[in-house]
């Protein structure tokens, strides 16, 4: 049960700290974050919340992350629906916070997108489904292979929640252009949930290509693991 | 004693660093910090702070911080006193130091805000009293549930003062633009004290909201650690 | 074979994340990362990659770095080939990647330069070939006294990848403007091979100076060195 | 000898890449790094050099470091000479590659200021003299402060590096408006050298208040340490 609330509060924490950081205080004219901050706010949520819960839950906060680590050995298949459930709702909680202060302001509207991830007419910068695909799927293997290398027992203990948390700035550095940056299916589905409509429509592509790319990382490196773990 | 030096030194440290950013160096055209900028000098003035005073006097440098442990169970009640006094009062000497230097510049007016906090008309962004009252709470709730996290005797030892440090920094990524981001009420009564006017007027609720967030969390956190500490 | 795949993962990742940071999110209006975020992500590439890859392959993922470690006495003359193919390899395939997904929105183009390195005209603020020279030649000998530095046995333990990824993100601070900043042969090949024509011309500088910088590096630091190691 | 050469290379480092940044990169239009990218930039000069040589020279870089070192009892007197030369020269040597690149644009003038300290109409910000002179001593005080606690032998160990590099990066995101931020007699002095005129006028203010500002820490923090040391 601890296990569940730390994901449900460490999920609530990363999409209240890092779209909440987007809907906030991304755009405010010559003294806003822009993209670099908000990349800087996802990967703070998580490194934060890996230093806080990693000794009680692993510190997973992410579907895609909780089979991944299925997959590369790490966890038992009968924990997953409990982590995933937990995780769904804890983004949910966070994104009905973030709707309560956001609403607070002049002009706030959910039609402005509410950080949702999306592609085409509903990337940020316009880029096709395919190229949308393609990011996530990579951007979430390459996610993995991180989480799996810096938490394997031959690298350097107590660093994990570092190499971790600054991985996630680093693929919003790169790709909030493309979808707004998932690799994360709690994450979408919250956003979408507010949203509706189109973030419904899109929503299947948050769920597929990050869980795609967390298993291909998985058996990547399942292989080319210095030994069992 | 020497606790109570490390402590008004930290608070010293922590409201010149930080709102000496905002007032120094965020909105200078083309060149400023902005408030990414900020929320990292925020960051930074409590990471180098734990470092340096951590194992001296446990490093609060926040009434909030002080209290939320206490609930926690980590220090004694008759503690709470000359912690807070020596936050306070640290706090008054750094915005003091800060009137000294950002005084001596042309156009420099006290009625431009001295980072002070706000809500309402007085918000960055004009957010409502009840956003700004749940963010404060929330975003102080998180950052005990994170300082109690990360030290507890099962997290990796070492690694306190850049999660709580960077912790900061991501509560600033997010709520500058309601607040002006308290979570602390000894940082909120420097700057109010030396503003006047409204800023003694809203100063209630940057008491109110982050002690409120960091009893809930203590009590959170009791039930949610691995084993009395 | 594991050391080979884990540098062209490695190297895969500091292209896809470096040039693709600059390519994909560098320049857009008031949210993009600038050049900042660029050296931001440049730097995490490495960090993260050192932590996941350090215990497998060394994490050199640039033929200058592997060269230099060889000359200040930390690898086998034998092991050099290996490595530079992998990493040439491992850089192509992330310059692949990067392209297959930013020709997904409108108004790309290569010839925006695709993040190639380049001097005289191509040099981003129009920098001479001198500046150009002297510029790889010096950042990659302190790319290196930094790396041989923090990985010696006498510095602490766990540190080198934040050390050495925080190097490569300072490297770019300085010196974009002059070159795009290279320090690594195989990242400026893979770009130049997608551009071709003056990419190429000019990639030859970008092989011989960070060669250059990290010979004279590991010659200095053999002398530098506490004791043989 | 060796510590004079790392005391040499760190504080070379230190210019070029401090001022490299500011003169390089910080005002490029749109895309440039700014005040935050310079302090940034600053900053993990001093990290890096520090994993790297701090076992070798224990990593001072800055004469007001030296002599607060020796004010706090951790260093002898008669190391005191030896260290300010190799700063001073390595500085010069910083400066000296630094003009060499900087030359090699269309543009490039001295006369912009070359990152040199200054006060009043040589202030960024147009700050007094006063303002200046307060700024520079607060923020070696502080400086010296957090070195003095994080390099004590109750701290976490291996840490200090990361607090000492971000502690001078948030003095840089403070104060860069008022002086462009010293702290550092030997950064000071390269520039002014180069620059002539009224930096070498101005030069002695960055010598005495960051001088008295680490004498004071230094006192400060011999009745603060828990311990002899």
């Amino acid at each position: 049960m601890k296990t569940f609330i730390a994901e449900f509060i460490g999920t609530f924490w990363l999409v209240l700290g890092g779209c909440g950081s987007a809907v906030l205080a991304a755009g405010i004219p010559d003294l806003g974050i822009g993209f670099a901050g908000v990349a800087l706010a996802f990967g703070l949520t998580v490194l934060t919340g890996v230093y806080a819960f990693g000794h009680i839950s692993g510190a997973h906060f992410n579907p895609a992350v909780t089979i991944g680590l299925f997959v590369g050995g790490r966890i038992e298949a009968s924990a997953i629906p409990g982590y995933i459930i937990s995780q769904v709702l804890g983004g949910l909680a966070g994104a009905g916070i973030l709707y309560l202060i956001a609403s607070g302001a002049d002009g706030f509207s959910l039609s402005d997108g509410f950080a949702a991830n999306g592609y085409g007419e509903h990337s940020p910068m316009g880029f096709t489904m395919a190229s949308g695909f393609i990011s996530e799927v990579v951007m979430t293997f390459m996610f993995l292979i991180v989480i799996l290398g810096v938490t394997h027992k031959n690298a350097p203990s107590g660093f994990a929640g570092l190499a971790i948390g600054l991985a996630l700035t680093l693929i919003h550095l790169i790709s909030i252009p493309v979808t707004n940056t998932s690799v994360n299916p709690a994450r979408s589905t919250s956003q979408a949930l507010f949203v509706g409509g189109w973030a419904i429509e899109q929503l299947w592509l948050f769920w597929v290509a990050p869980i795609m790319g967390a298993i291909i990382a998985g058996l990547v490196y399942k292989y080319l693991a210095p030994n069992k773990d």
